[in-house]
């Protein structure tokens, strides 16, 4: 087992990553401080990792649970409130333990109810997701969506710890495995150019799913976001960089209705635009973009967003997302394979460009 | 206009305290930093004030509003989602100031939105009753109800400023101004003897309606809070004090159901209760307790609970109260008249004798 510390001050916390983890009462145990616990996972998961948590816990506090349904759809202000509802009818106090087990809907859904049930309770990340493990669960962003933008309504809050089981990995399905591998992709691309070269090196272990791959790429990837954190963890200044295609991506993910697409999904493909975007205002090569290009279809990701998705929508889409700022659109773009910066000087036209002629150029299809 | 500095570090905020100070751009303009601002507000204070500070702030700012129905009832996550409507809708941004146009319900909603808006965004107060004015505007707690409990989701979140404006308190109905009043000696009982004095000398003229004593009080009360809330930021410790009577409160609230009393007035009940408890454990006289009885009279307070409420639910209430640790009931207490503490060693017996003998006692009818 490896353990990274998250360096925040008095909010620190480990992240722990290793196979079989998820039933070690010792994990648990030093971050739960008060009597009472209660796991919020969903209907996928629940049948394949709640009674090995449950058996790691009761006796010790009391545990109680809560299953949401599965799916980004869920990720509502209603489903929210099914925590709520447990929480009070089970008469959980302030020091409560909430334990998120599942991916990055539960573990957004989970911190934020544990951010806002009396103004504030401690929680537990347990990621069974690649996405979740290498992104959602570093950081302490959490969050619901509402239908007019994803992510809208949420805290930061950080969790007591991060227990990243990578057994779970096995029984993920091999679309959500590629939608993390998206992420990870991404830390190479936004800081981290010896990881970039790596993975290209090694995409068919990954996709394989050998095991000291996906370890090595999931310690990578939190290494590189906790040092992003770390240095600032409210998303005022370098940590906008970690939404590297994500603005494109949410246009996307809006246009469909959450959930049609993963969110690695259409972050991929968000990334990819954002390449070109680059490429034609003079940052990267052209071969660069065609580099991205064949480690996203390696990956078995998709390089073209919904056939349907005109450029209007595109726009009107990314005017509501919250990185606008007064009207403006900002957006992370690269200087060089894993350097990465904030503009909201993004010239309009070479914008349009990217949206409308990917076809004419190749890049997306 | 009188200002008072709340000291919390980077997230001071000045409180501004006078007549007709509603339609003052000048006092709102330091602490809008976006080029947009949202108005909520409800039913009840729109037609009265909406305007005036609407006429404060068009043409210098993108300004929309939200009106909200009136009443606790209504403080709950759906009419929370209206404002994430409004802001979605208007394609409000992470650099909006939100406006909280209203009493204590829609400065907690207000807030709490502004808390999770895009996962913070700044809000100022506007506060149009004496309870919101003395009490809920103060300190950055926020939050809604659940049926369960009351203010059981929510988040600390502080304002940039906060605008007491005793100009309207001249229509607030004489309930509640009773109500607001109720907090005013609650700042009197926990930690200023010399203002409850002053209460008991010149509650005549705060009932009357009396502009220089309305504005001493509300000055005071302020002042009090600020130097507790500085203290303890998020309610760790000397803070609890400032729920004395709150526990037997909620209970009565949530029995009757939210809106049924004002907050105040059980607040002002169950600091009756309170001291009738401590004079049990021997700590008040019964003469005090007798005085305290006739001050809240005076104030045309209640001084006796729901004649439907038995001593069980009292009990069954208090349990889910988020004072609660691990399953003791937590309790405010006075040692004296203006000072309190926090305690969890109360004699069940004599909490229920409080609850139930109160009538053969002749203290609260």
């Amino acid at each position: 087992m490896q353990t990274l510390q998250v360096a925040l001050g008095d909010r620190s916390y480990p992240i722990y990553i290793g196979s079989q983890l998820l039933g070690q009462r010792a994990l648990y145990e030093p971050h739960i401080k008060g009597k009472q616990v209660l796991i919020v996972t969903n209907t996928t998961v629940a049948p394949l990792y709640l009674d090995v948590v449950k058996q790691a816990l009761v006796g010790h506090w009391q545990v109680d649970e809560v299953i949401l349904p599965d799916g980004e759809a869920y990720k509502t202000l209603d489903t929210l409130n099914l925590i709520f509802d447990a929480l009070l009818s089970k008469q959980h106090n302030r020091t409560t333990t909430l334990i998120a087990l599942g991916g990055g809907v539960i573990g957004d859904m989970t911190g934020f109810a544990a951010a806002a049930y009396q103004r504030g309770v401690n929680f537990i990340q347990v990621p069974t997701t690649l996405l979740s493990q290498v992104d959602s669960s570093v950081g302490g962003k959490t969050a619901v969506n509402h239908p007019l933008g994803k992510n809208m309504i949420g805290a930061f809050h950080q969790p007591q710890c991060v227990i990243a089981d990578t057994h779970t990995l096995t029984t993920l399905p091999p679309r959500e495995l590629s939608a993390g591998i998206a992420e990870v992709i991404k830390y190479g691309l936004i800081c981290d150019a010896p990881f970039y070269q790596w993975l290209q090196d090694n995409m068919s272990s990954l996709m394989a799913g050998e095991q000291s791959a996906l370890v090595y790429a999931i310690e990578r990837s939190c290494h590189d976001k906790a040092l992003i954190v770390a240095q600032d963890e409210t998303e005022s200044g370098v940590r906008a960089t970690l939404n590297l295609g994500h603005t494109f991506g949410h246009a996307i993910e809006a246009h469909q209705g959450y959930g049609e697409w993963l969110h690695g999904e259409a972050v991929a493909t968000g990334m990819l635009m954002a390449a070109d975007l680059c490429a034609r205002m003079g940052k990267l090569r052209a071969e660069q973009v065609a580099a991205l290009r064949s480690l996203l279809l390696q990956a078995n990701l998709p390089v073209v967003g919904p056939s349907d998705m005109t450029v209007d929508d595109y726009l009107s889409r990314m005017q509501v997302d919250k990185k606008v700022l007064d009207g403006r659109i900002r957006l992370v773009l690269l200087s060089a394979i894993g350097e990465s910066f904030v503009s909201s000087d993004v010239p309009l036209a070479l914008l349009q460009e990217t949206l409308t002629a990917a076809d004419a150029l190749g890049l997306f299809h």
